[in-house]
């Protein structure tokens, strides 16, 4: 049913925003066309995900969910880039760090919880990602804030660019811990990973095929989607920080939030919490660490440096986290405190 | 013995009130017939209180000690408010909180300590509480403080408005949570719920006669107390500050003090520390985000911006309480950490 | 091998200090002979530590390394308070616990985890450090920088010795706990404390004879190693933050470095992160208060304010090690995020 709706957006979706990208359509109609088109092309990523995360096993089945759900984030923060629109990046960054870790989690543990009593998952695994979270939010993004008070502009880029090569080498010292090294150790005492076997949407050919698709639609329409920002802003009277922090990392992580929120209320709480937290650690250790080299390439140079705001937001998001999650177990009163504290966050950066 | 000290110091101190009051006793004097007599009053409904909850088993029990205790904040609050003392009211629940966080807590762990050597209660309610501190402290109150710094009155309120709102829905979910859909789920394993049967002090008509007519008494002489405070800050050199932070918050919380303590002593450690935080919950969740609507209606808006110092403070005890209380055993080590905290703090209040 | 080095080290070391130091050598030349000749008696002072050690057991022995890991730290510390130095001495305290939690505890868990998949730790004792840690950063650190905003100096002296007193305090009463009160209770059920028989490398006479003789060495140097500070930062173009936060801590830590990761290798888990927690924990409650009430007697008294960049260092260290330790399981990817947190900070105080 609603793939039906999905593939009926796309198919006309697509050529539309084409055609009224060519023709200059009014800008407010261009932001919705293109927000509703990539959310659509991004269903179609996650489901071709699926498919290939159900050959592949829950672990690198949520690797792969996580890394295509922030392809299409990454790909919108490199042409709002080379636009110039530094503060929109790091805006979207931290949306979709909040996103990631109150709304998919919040979703994920709240409906899951709503159909079974307690849900868990692998406590091992959650306590190494806390470890990460801290390290990435709390040392990483923390430290640059709080030195580059006292710099200039000059060392504070090369604190960024520091931080964010450690960064990059600890995310892939991480994967090579996950796979390589450590794999298998930490299953919990007596879990066979024997889950039932499940049928694949689409074989293997055709999911990577659509991913390959969907992906090159998606990096043509949101060239065009960041320049309409300044527009929409006006219009709305949104400032460009909420359409960062809300609107663009809602629409750039919907295919997470789609099969979070499924693989929860199939009581598969491993792979829901892979994608919501594992997405967290790679737009934080990885996507964003990588835009800021590659700004450097560019007119404008991206420190590692968000607001105040932003960055205690992504602070107490973490800590929250941590505390709810460390246990390995979660329920829907646990998924409702962190959509309160979405909420309470979207209030407060509407109001910015 | 105690209770006939507090029973004779209730049937002297509340004429004694009426009649300085009309008198215009000196200030001083006042002040402290006002708190001898609260103290003498909440004794009365801390022992109306356990004899409920004796009927009513620990979990409720301890949400009763923790509402009656509260009911004196509230009210002593709302003729703080009424007065025009809105930072008042913000440092006595600051108080409040750490209070009931270090002090109550600490004793209950440093005497109940003393006696056994290793206490345990309820490790999933620990962490269930743990989730809700963070959630209270690191989101509810630290993002007005962090937002606001760039928003104008209007929509600091707003903000306010907003979080009050998000913040009692939360808390009547956690009640909907712990009473109803997941009452007795998180039982220990192998531990029955058979507590010794205990005879409760006074039947349930008396008990809640005397609730009744203690919280009038209280409510009363409040209202005057609250107007001696700038003279008594006056005269023994003490800010506004730190008589609504320690005295005022010590005052209205004598109740859970004595009851929490004299619960560790017994061993029933579930009920010493629902009340402890179960207390401090309530206020952040409940009694300061009504007043906060409640203060819509008088001349000055209390807005959900503490002082920095307040707001560290709590983040603070709270990170403290939740490493030390996370593991859902204390000693008599831990009491004596969360005190000498508390003892940290006042000593800094006072100086402030 | 490397004991021959540094015994080599310590006989041609400490002679050339002495007559470098009477004949005025060029600074340069005497601060490298300085660090390398105190580096090689605290490995001297380490080995003595570890033969007591073997005879007292492991609780006491991590105790013991500690100490006299500090006892440097203490020495060089007093002789740069005498000298005027506050700020190079906060320096040298906080580079001494982020070098022990990340550097020492990093490079521990590291190097063991790669001979070791999973290294195990008595869970209690990481529990009962964890909450020290967060009282003594979280609370004695954080709230005189806090509250001290908007006090003037005296005050802040006043809440400077006061907090002093009662981390001192504290710090005696964990002893107690550990030692007396609460001996041997928080074994891990089923283990026996009955570690292989080892042979001391000094009988007990010896070892306190080096001990004793190589702590009045360190003495003497480190009277004459401060004064070389302002010529070295000058003539390297460090900053004194840089040399107290990176250069002194090392020099000042080499003995628990190099006998944590000696323990580490041989899996005593227990002892490695003893000595790098403990010896956080000693200079955090022991050490810097200590000094606070020292510089009592000085021209210059010593607050206990760090600067912003030192304290959240520190915060974020302690909650970083407080989410990895706490599952009482260390591997080598934990080690290594300790290690990135550490380049981090370094790069941070080397560009400040």
């Amino acid at each position: 049913m609603t793939n039906k709706i999905f593939m009926a957006l796309t198919f006309i979706g697509v050529p539309l925003s084409v055609i009224g990208t060519v023709m200059h359509w009014p800008s407010i109609i261009l932001f919705v066309l293109y927000c509703l088109t990539i959310i659509a092309l991004s269903s179609f990523m996650g489901r071709a995900t699926e498919s290939l995360a159900i050959v592949a096993g829950p672990r690198i089945g949520g690797l792969l969910n996580a890394t295509f759900g922030n392809a299409v984030e990454l790909i919108i923060s490199v042409f709002a880039l080379k636009a110039g629109l530094v503060g929109v990046v790091l805006a979207s960054l931290t949306g979709s760090v909040l996103g990631n870790l109150l709304l998919v989690a919040g979703l994920s543990f709240f409906i899951g919880g709503l159909k079974f009593k307690r849900q868990e998952f692998n406590v091992f695994d959650a306590r190494h990602n806390s470890g990460l979270l801290i390290f990435a939010v709390m040392i990483a993004f923390v430290i640059p804030e709080v030195f580059s008070m006292n710099m200039n502009e000059t060392k504070t880029i090369t604190l960024s660019i520091g931080i964010s090569v450690i960064l990059i080498f600890l995310y892939l010292a991480a994967l090579f811990f996950k796979l390589v090294t450590h794999r298998g150790v930490y299953q919990p005492s007596g879990e066979t990973e024997g889950h039932e076997e499940e049928e694949p949407e689409w074989g293997k050919r055709k999911a990577i095929a659509v991913l390959f698709i969907a992906t090159i639609a998606v990096a043509y329409i949101s060239e065009h989607l960041v320049h309409t920002f300044e527009y929409v802003a006006e219009s709305f009277g949104w400032t460009e920080l909420f359409i960062g922090v809300i609107i663009v990392a809602i629409v750039g992580n919907a295919a997470e939030h789609a099969s979070a929120v499924l693989m929860a209320y199939k009581n598969k709480m491993d792979v829901a919490v892979e994608i919501a937290v594992g997405s967290t650690l790679q737009v934080a250790m990885f996507v964003l660490p990588v835009l800021v080299l590659i700004s450097l390439f560019f007119d404008q140079t991206m420190p590692l440096l968000f607001s105040w705001q932003e960055l205690i937001a992504m602070i107490s998001s973490v800590l929250l986290m941590v505390v709810i999650s460390n246990d390995g177990e979660t329920n829907w009163f646990e998924g409702l405190t962190l959509l309160a504290a979405y909420i309470i966050m979207g209030i407060g950066f509407f109001l910015l």
